[in-house]
């Protein structure tokens, strides 16, 4: 088995190939491609709880600690506490983050809708069938 | 069209359960995903210069120092000058780095295995097709 033939290395480039794409727009607009995952994860009326933003990113805390603090300097971003629970903290768009999140909804409806007009629908959902797999696979440790 | 059913982010959390599926066999060897793939694109007789690595990783040459030096402190590969290009460098794996990239190499080759002896030839085909479509739709710079 040759290293470009396996699932991972191909999963692995293809991101690696569709994070650079968006962070070339996203440079324009004084952001990176992982900032623009983080404010489409936050909701853009009620905001979102600092906890739950990792996990939907698929990303450990202390990498997003890091980042939400780069984003609130930028002024993406804003924390208040929790109004139902005044231990956590909620992080909410400013308005110019409310702008740099719209970008990024239109960057990657844009990325989607070329990729679904050039490849067939029942190719795509073979596709959908196999990461699903993948990601069962992994979640059921039976691999390792 | 919802977060989850785009195709960037199921690429990207598909990539990332790869990543700390390797990441836990990784760290049983005092190692990491990112360091078990720099020691799969090292030749392990002839070495491989040090400005090929980062291509074949699809990585920033800067991440690559950071993690280059860090391999060196654990003792798992060295530096040396290129015999062919004075001012060029070669990274070589030590014994204990080969040691580590055959550990490395098995655990890609058993989640490869898995994978391929639970997802039909077939639907793995067109996972492939739909993967290399992607990379060309982006490197054709025809999205944006």
């Amino acid at each position: 088995m040759k290293r470009e033939e396996t699932v991972d290395h191909q999963i692995k480039m293809c991101w690696h190939a569709i994070y650079r794409m968006y962070n070339q727009q996203a440079v324009q607009h004084e952001s990176t491609t992982s900032m623009a995952f983080v404010l489409l994860n936050i909701d853009p009326k009620e905001g979102t709880p600092a906890t739950k933003i990792a996990p939907l990113m698929g990303l450990e805390s202390r990498s997003l600690t890091r980042m939400l603090k780069n984003m609130e300097e930028k002024g993406f971003i804003c924390r208040k506490p929790d109004p139902n629970d005044g231990r956590s903290v909620r992080i909410l768009l400013t308005p110019l983050g409310q702008e740099k999140r719209k970008l990024s909804r239109e960057k990657v409806i844009r990325f989607n809708q070329v990729v679904r007009e050039s490849i067939h629908g029942d190719k795509l959902d073979t596709f959908f069938e196999v990461v699903e797999k993948i990601n069962h696979l992994i979640e059921s440790k039976s691999i390792f």
